[in-house]
């Protein structure tokens, strides 16, 4: 039986002066093993990751574990909170429009110089060196700023020097109406395929201010600088050379579905298929879980399109997710009932080639140019 | 084949000065028959009455028509508009707090004088002359104040001059997440079994300033102070007398499921539920349209709960909708995740007495306080 | 020095599990005499209250008190906290849209079998047995009910529990745009004066939800429930008899200026003003604190008008607040830009009569239908 | 009298079909001169503009005109009909948080290439195929994209469209509660002094998606693409040579004052203060026109500084718009009630250097790291 230690970390204050605190538990390996950092709920309405949290809890208690676990549910207490009439408004800073999941901070100038000067330390203490680095980089920002900090970074900066503890790092969050699917960098595409999640998007070595982003990339970087000096530095299992310790640097968002519900049920599959990726890492000493078989697609996140809605009106989505969609086939039909007698009261939106429709906008009432689905628009099985 | 007109009402100005109009459809019938009013969308996220409009209107084209019968979808274009983020927050008006449907008008005090008045005129003459009364006093409110009206009361009572037209009102709107359920006064039971819905709310006689109540208490109350006169004055078939003109007051508020969403196919089969009812009252000449076999259970309103959320959580709804649920089973758990560990992250909802689920809550996340479901709390087979 | 004691009221809990709270600070006098119940914010953006009860605990730790005060800030913090975009939302429950201020119990049932029960008792035996009666109801409210309490209840009851311990209640609110005005009910008109309030609206014997009625409507319609039953019943200093316990029951809600800003100072000047009226009735041994010397004008609650735009558009307000306005001069102009070179781009907004502007709406751009303006549309000098 | 030409255009629709229009007004001068854009109310709160481009229109009328002006009052109908409450939340896309005003478009990337083909054309040549080439890729974006556009593009490139056309672009905008000030690129900062405004900010050549940056980046990267090939290019009088036809690109940011109120009497003083600028420019044929006398200070973009609360709370704003504040003195106090009696209720809020307090936050209720002021934190008389 592990025991998960609690701490409550204090992020923010509302007008009437009350605290706004995040629950972080952890348990600790009694091996080597890589660290695990998972949160939720960065963004209000996207709360099944919390229920992920629970079940993932449940199970660990019982589990044999090599490396530590760090859990963040309610990762945002500010977006969590943030209820507009029945629904959470919680994509982003509802005084500024910055999206909460684009505030962490990376700044891409420390690499080259980092690479340079440790040019010949071991892998272990390049590691070491690395990650203490961004944590005082972080610790900083939070700590040493005259003007202050906004709602957000106060929050993410936080979160942010709990992850660059961890060598692996999941964001789980949710789409609007949505299957699941799974943000990757593209080096770490072998690991995929251990979640039981059907649609990956390989994303490149670009920060854009993402959880997944800001710690994955420093460490991507980090490796090609190293690249350019020619050396190698591992950061994944692809990388492994007998004899050399092995680290592993892996981050991944996970879209665990749609926004506004929790389910139980669900979040026990769900933490499921993140014990499968977890025992694929060794951080738990384990033989039990395994992914599912299903067909994976994956998708490079250029050629991951938002299609926007040609005219104002309602909208009966049709397309199901996941599944190619031949070129014609129809994604929507647009009801305009001020049309009828007079005009077209009934549109249909297709494209001319072929897609996975992954997911759609949360409401069926739409302003012309609101987005209506993002769809894999080029694929390929994983 | 029938001819719809169609006419354009303006009902509000936004601030840019762009007007907002509602389409007005209008099917004359040819030969004697109730004149119906149908209207959706006062609500701005329960958009599915818009589907059911445009499906009536495609299977009356070709039904022969005894009554007349309006349709008006979009009735409320200000809240339909109201998009909060990717929601549509139109269940009241967001600078006031007032609900879009309980803005209409009644004013219960020229109920006993008219009947007094008329006491021996003909029914038809009673109720041609109360109607006019009716349309009276919404000109008047229309026309004819100082200080002007809010943004709810314009449309609201250019609705109603269109309603108090009809001898059958229908009001198509939705629950949050919602079964198919009925609004039905009392007196007009027997044909709620005409409708393909499996619940309905029997209401009393009190205006409360909604649609439905707003076209059928003044009818009913007048029936009622005739019968304080020791006069019968018919309303429903109930009612009806051999060698009489058969007058039919109805009115009805229509649940056609969950909001924020349209679906044409369901709404084809909610249009032929309707046609089942308007058959039945002599509106359409068709013997095609019949109701669906199905268990039809119904609720007194003082017997219709809500029921409030015991404390701030995220919320798995367990109950399903529609089905006697028996004492001190689950309707919620609520997760607290923040009790993880050192209190309770689970909390099981039950009631003690047996209910019949109906609608709950649109998101997962509540604060202490928010509705979570809202039951029959008594009931029966109607 | 008083003492000032601070308890910690739980109001509520979010999504998140946060906790809602609210202070309540309390001085309590050491002589006889009335006591008192102070609170601030129960509408989210009407902030200036909880500066004025930091400016009156201030000055009040230096007076010498004779009866006993309750003081609450943040009274609701729900909506006190909840931002909206860079505003805050707070005048109604952003789920239901009920008036935050319309939650409070009274049920006028109870009055006349207490009066009858207690037609021989003496004055401070009724006055504490109704008392009693009143938070033995508030009491069951929050403690029994299956169904439980809306967000606002929890919250209305608890400080309504508080608030009928005290025999002077001042629920300090703001308008949007405003001057200083009082609501006051008839019965305590000679109080007014000695607030530094221009202008009062006097409000008659009848519930409608809010807190001063809540509180003097009960003690009211018991004087009223006497007198029908031929017995005095004394409310207020008008009512003294020599010889007899005086007892004191006034209500009143203080709006104190525009919402959506503190200002210490002018906090200073308010707090001077209500400490005039406490030194009027007794509650602090001083002879200290006067009225200022201004015209005072008085209007029935009947004659408090709401002015509705009679077009959408940006209002440039003209007419200034607390003077007579002559018939005909415009209280307002409206831009219609859209209208310019093929319309009227102007339109002045008058009245026929003369009025007393008390407030007007926070935002230039309107609604057709948005209320305009507040006024007295007859009046008296005090 | 000058004729006002009107055109009506498109821009979006909303969810019951209604179609959202921008008014376009144009003045054609009958000699050459510089033609002129100037729009108002992108952000939907910002609507001073509006009436500023009323005052311009009327007092054109009877001005003798050289170059064509093309005014544009409610750009963005979307925004600015976008109520919340009482308030109007228009900074940014609701669905998507995207910034209205940084959704315009520019690719660097045309520039070199354009420099390099058409380095021996005359500058009246290069003037015309530049302005072709971006009207040309703006059209392009409008018209081709399988993809469609979201709302915000839509209408930025449609208003892009048209103030590319022009020489002279002015945006009217407004802070929250403000000074006024301007936005002006570093090589028209002698032109700043033609405005009766007291503080400019000056902005370097780089594009960040706002209407300014999108109309004057492209001239200014041409004209340094050119002096990178050894010729110059003239866009602004500075430039002017003898014998040489004068070229002018300018763009501004006219920050009104503060929004969510119009004044036409103040807007008559803004009018006066743009006309004074267009005299200067020889856009007009007056010499009535000239700037007031007043200290002018101006501060690098990057001098700008945004302060964040420290803590949540209610903020009493004390610092004066416009001068320098010392070193220590008091921007704010922020009120913290719930620390009274075990804390420290008033919290003082300064900083250790002179600065030019330029705008603060709208509200009083403010959130841990809310932005409380904008400062010029170093500045000089311009």
């Amino acid at each position: 039986m592990n025991i998960v230690s609690k701490e409550v970390m204090h992020v923010g204050e509302m007008a009437s002066g009350a605290a706004l605190t995040v629950p972080v538990y952890r348990l600790e390996g009694q091996q080597q093993g890589p660290s695990v950092y998972i949160q939720a709920n960065m963004h209000g309405a996207e709360v099944q990751g919390n229920a992920v949290i629970f079940q993932l809890l449940e199970l660990l208690k019982t589990i044999e574990l090599k490396g530590s676990i760090t859990l963040v549910p309610y990762a945002n207490p500010v977006a969590c909170n943030h209820k507009n009439g029945e629904y959470t408004l919680g994509r982003f800073d509802p005084i500024t429009g910055v999206n909460w999941n684009r505030m962490y901070h990376f700044d891409t100038e420390m690499v080259a110089p980092f690479a340079q000067a440790n040019l010949n330390q071991s892998n272990i203490e390049i590691e070491q060196a690395f990650r203490a680095l961004m944590l005082e980089k972080i610790s900083q920002k939070l700590n040493h700023n005259v003007y202050g900090l906004t709602t957000g970074q106060r929050i993410a900066f936080q979160l942010q020097h709990l992850a660059h503890q961890a060598d692996i790092v999941l964001d789980l969050h949710t789409g609007p109406i949505s299957s699941k699917h799974l943000y990757c960098p593209e080096y770490a595409k072998a690991s995929a395929k251990y979640f039981d999640i059907p649609h990956t998007l390989l994303i490149p070595n670009s920060f854009d201010g993402a959880l997944d982003e800001a710690t994955f990339c420093p460490w991507w970087q980090l490796k090609q600088a190293f690249a350019d000096l020619g050396r190698d530095f591992p950061i994944t299992k692809a990388d492994e050379k007998q004899g050399e310790a092995l680290i592993i640097k892996e981050s991944f968002t996970v879209e665990l579905g749609s926004q506004e519900q929790i389910d139980l049920d669900i979040a026990h599959e769900d933490a499921l298929g993140i014990l499968s990726y977890l025992q694929y890492q060794g951080v738990i000493n384990s033989d039990d879980y395994h992914p599912k078989k299903m067909t994976r697609y994956c998708c490079m996140l250029e050629d991951y399109k938002a299609l926007y809605s040609p005219m104002g009106g309602m909208v009966d989505y049709l397309a199901e997710f996941g599944q190619p969609l031949a070129p014609g086939e129809p994604l929507a039909r647009i009801l305009r009932m001020d049309n009828y007698g007079d005009g077209d009261p009934l549109h249909y939106i297709s494209l001319d080639h072929q897609v996975i429709p992954i997911l759609h906008f949360a409401s069926a009432s739409v302003n012309q140019g609101t987005e209506l689905y993002k769809v894999f628009s080029k694929f390929s099985i994983l």
